[in-house]
């Protein structure tokens, strides 16, 4: 695609849609990024902090459109990408940037514009939301993941690479059956136990000034994703019940057995446990255990 | 205490004991440091990193210093606690920095020389151990729990708010059984999630290039703590099996309720249940909600 004249329309102009708008103006790849989102107070804001251009109503930007990117909560995307291709021009591209993929998958496996669709997952994000909450180098250094690359025309594709680096991205292909298993365990996961560590602190601390003064840095760490918007998380949770439900009966059985070897003041195997998943370590920074 | 002449010990050459030193150095409270650990290694790089002035045996640092500061894993710390409270000089100082605070107030409690000790929890620390993760300003506006007061003397309380001052922090005063039952909740449990997580993806994912590539900063936060050390780590699991084991509990409780709502695909509920837990926020900002 020759990017001079190119047209973005953004569906969704919180985090993830507003940075990739922010990016992509300033990487020069569009010349004119029009956005939609079902809050007006979020398009004035967008326009405001020159997000996009203009505001516009979802049939009038996907006619204006060469490039629309989805990135609204899972539950309301797969119905409009349906939508969207079902008027689809020729070389239009619709891509998706949801966090979870076979649900749609399957949904628009057998449309007839099926080749116009890319299903990414680019793996950022933080705990705010919304348009201010925006900024340009959320995609740096990150992955973009993309899904069942071989049922996107090589112009939708070659377009989605393009984007993908212009943002900072470097892509890994995956089919969206196997996004959804891994991303339960390294995405999904932390969510809910974020969410249950919180919600068991406050129960249990009516006191708030004690959260506050007795809790290190650990715990703000280890709580922070429970800041998250609760309208992205759950039609994330309930549209990959089944690899969430196996990710948390093993994560439940490992606190249960944390639970009984500490019961029994069993150290030893404390230690050995502890000790093995250290390696993470090594895992997330690629650098021998110091 | 007239701080001039001051030698202070510290027993135990890690993250916490290195950085009081490191600190008490720099703000002048001390003019002499010495130290004391188990391993030669870890004397001889505090050393070259001028945390201390001099490696002692404990026999000869307990001898020499006026004030000493005992960081080193709470199973050790409770029996070299009453060692040293057994040869307490008048006026010498014992203050404990250990992680939990029942177990060793009970043994300590009738001894002759309680009033010398004094139980602190300074609620700072990163998941690195050892000489070369200390750094001075690891306890700049942190809290310092200082437990059962009223069973140290006044010149051995005076002297470790002098200290909890110079290392930056404000004390905090609770009795040792409260602050073990909140600390389980604010802080071990953290732990135990963090070391729990890290151990269900590593199951998993034996193809650990997917976690590094899957896995966003969400991740990395929640499973930070998985990197602490197992030496530290265990014996305080143990020390406060019972409230961790009442914490765990309740944490489990609540991961199965999450279990539930997402196995019966209740957005509504699972919406409710983390919109209350976005409070959290507020409680560790003590700002408004964006």
């Amino acid at each position: 695609m020759e990017n001079k004249g190119v047209v973005v329309g953004i569906i969704g102009l919180g985090l993830i849609g507003g940075s990739t708008a922010l990016r992509l103006r300033k990487v020069g790849f569009a010349n004119r990024i029009v956005g939609a989102d079902h809050s007006n107070k979020n398009i004035a804001k967008s326009i405001e902090l020159n997000i996009v251009d203009e505001g516009l109503e979802l049939n009038e930007l996907a006619h204006q459109a060469d490039v629309i990117i989805v990135a609204i909560p899972v539950d309301a995307s797969k119905k409009l990408i349906i939508e969207l291709l079902n008027t689809a021009r020729k070389n239009q591209i619709i891509i998706d940037f949801g966090s979870t993929k076979s649900s749609i998958a399957q949904a628009v496996r057998n449309h007839k514009n099926r080749s116009n669709y890319v299903a990414c997952h680019p793996i950022a994000g933080t705990e705010n939301s919304g348009p201010t909450a925006a900024f340009d180098s959320l995609f740096n250094e990150k992955v973009n993941i993309i899904c069942d690359k071989e049922l996107s025309s090589n112009n939708a594709l070659d377009t989605v690479l393009e984007i993908t680096s212009q943002l900072g991205m470097r892509p890994k292909f995956m089919n969206s059956k196997e996004h959804d298993r891994h991303i339960a365990y390294v995405s999904h996961l932390s969510h809910i136990s974020s969410f249950t560590l919180g919600q068991t602190v406050l129960e249990v601390e009516p006191n708030e000034e004690n959260i506050f003064d007795m809790a290190g840095s650990g715990f703000e760490s280890t709580v922070r994703l429970a800041k998250s918007s609760p309208s992205m998380w759950a039609p994330i949770f309930t549209e990959n019940s089944e690899n969430i439900i196996e990710v948390l009966s093993a994560y439940i059985a490992n606190l249960e057995k944390y639970k009984l070897m500490i019961a029994q003041g069993n150290e030893e195997a404390l230690r050995k446990a502890m000790k093995q998943t250290n390696r993470i370590r090594t895992v997330l920074e690629k650098e021998p255990l110091s």
